[in-house]
């Protein structure tokens, strides 16, 4: 079990959110951040570096915004979606972007393929959780 | 002059956006970042830190959004508005909870004073940014 | 297989390190960012939050500076032992401070037994690398 | 007067060091992680990008130590020598390392000269606090 999901299970939360979807989230948020932080030095050692211009900004910027997505969505005891959903929606653009760039070079570069991948997942996670949160925000009752 | 101010002016940029728009947010959103942390440390050294909790927190957030924000528009030379839309309202909405939280505490505390400031022209900075954005979208004529 | 390893594995580096070695400090000082940022923001909920700002303090610098080793030991391609070497060192430095402090509120409270683990393991890894790094620099013969 | 300054000026700290030097050692740290990031993203828009490969990297590692250094020295309510000294050590590092390469392509492209400054200043000011954190330190009667 992660740190995360550990951590979540040691307090009680002010908002009515699935600890599951949410250390899920956190985990794929930093585990995002961290591949495309190499993905992006690994291109810039690549001999056709100058067709991998696009792919390394698009890296660069999903790293710093899932970093701070992970830190925004780990201080859960107290919540505000006000702020929540539109990082997160920031990120799932991010990681889309930056997935899509990864996968046209995923043929030639493996560093693309792996990170394409992290990408992906971060961006479900990310979908899951603002659904999770829609839902919780719907069904006020239900949290209680 | 500012270096991000000298640096917009040493590029062509992709993107019909004001230097000076663009160079101002920059700037406050990392006057911003290291006005949160710097109250954040201090909200922890007064006797009454249990009324600031929340401030420390929005705070905390506060400076982790900017800091992204700062990345993000930092690298201009691509500009995706799909990314930036977001994230620029994310860094909004922080920037007023961080300020209004601060800015409750500012009769008594001097740092909670000083960081609302900083707040403030965060906040209406990205508000800036965004509205050119959007006229920059709107009038690409204009723009060429 | 951790994404940093798998990234680890795609691309030749410079410099002559255990992929393990260097995958399992990559992964544990970016679980040990999310876990400090976690503990921090519980310690603010606890009812004896007074008794517990220096475990804030010491786990946020802590979550700052594994953020940066993270960022740092995961470019690899072009390897500067020069940076590496502080940087790891104020790391291990943090690891230890922040998981001292967490271990005296292990027994009160959860997250700070969880977090100190994740400090210790992060605290290790980084001392194994660098003692990874002072071999292969003492060896240059057997990196080849 | 920068917010960092300011925000000094509004507490007590634990550590007799100077509030001028640490608020400019926090400014100049935040500007060249600023002036890193955005000289980056300069670079890989150049047409010669192959060739500054090794600035792109340079300046991505000094974005990221500083941006931890800024955020450690701006929690000075409760100092830390222990990590503070190693940390500004990398720091010192890597905006040499930079400013070094930066400095080598300056008479060829503009932001290169630019941020080669913002990393010699930050060198300087980290190399400051460095001096009044060792003096501080060996006159602790002087301190009181």
């Amino acid at each position: 079990m992660s740190y995360a999901r550990q951590l979540l299970d040691t307090y009680p939360r002010t908002f009515n959110l699935d600890a599951g979807v949410l250390a899920a989230t956190t985990d794929a948020a930093n585990d995002c951040a961290q591949a495309c932080t190499s993905c992006a030095d690994d291109d810039l050692s690549e001999p056709d570096v100058a067709d991998l211009v696009k792919c390394i900004r698009l890296c660069l910027d999903c790293a710093d915004v899932c970093a701070a997505t992970v830190r925004v969505i780990s201080r859960q005891t107290e919540y505000d979606a006000t702020l929540t959903r539109p990082l997160l929606q920031a990120c799932v653009t991010a990681c889309r972007s930056s997935g899509d760039e990864c996968e046209r070079h995923a043929a030639h570069h493996e560093h693309c393929r792996v990170c394409a991948e992290a990408c992906r997942r971060c961006e479900q996670a990310c979908q899951q959780l603002l659904a999770a949160m829609e839902k919780a925000t719907q069904a006020p009752a239900a949290a209680e």
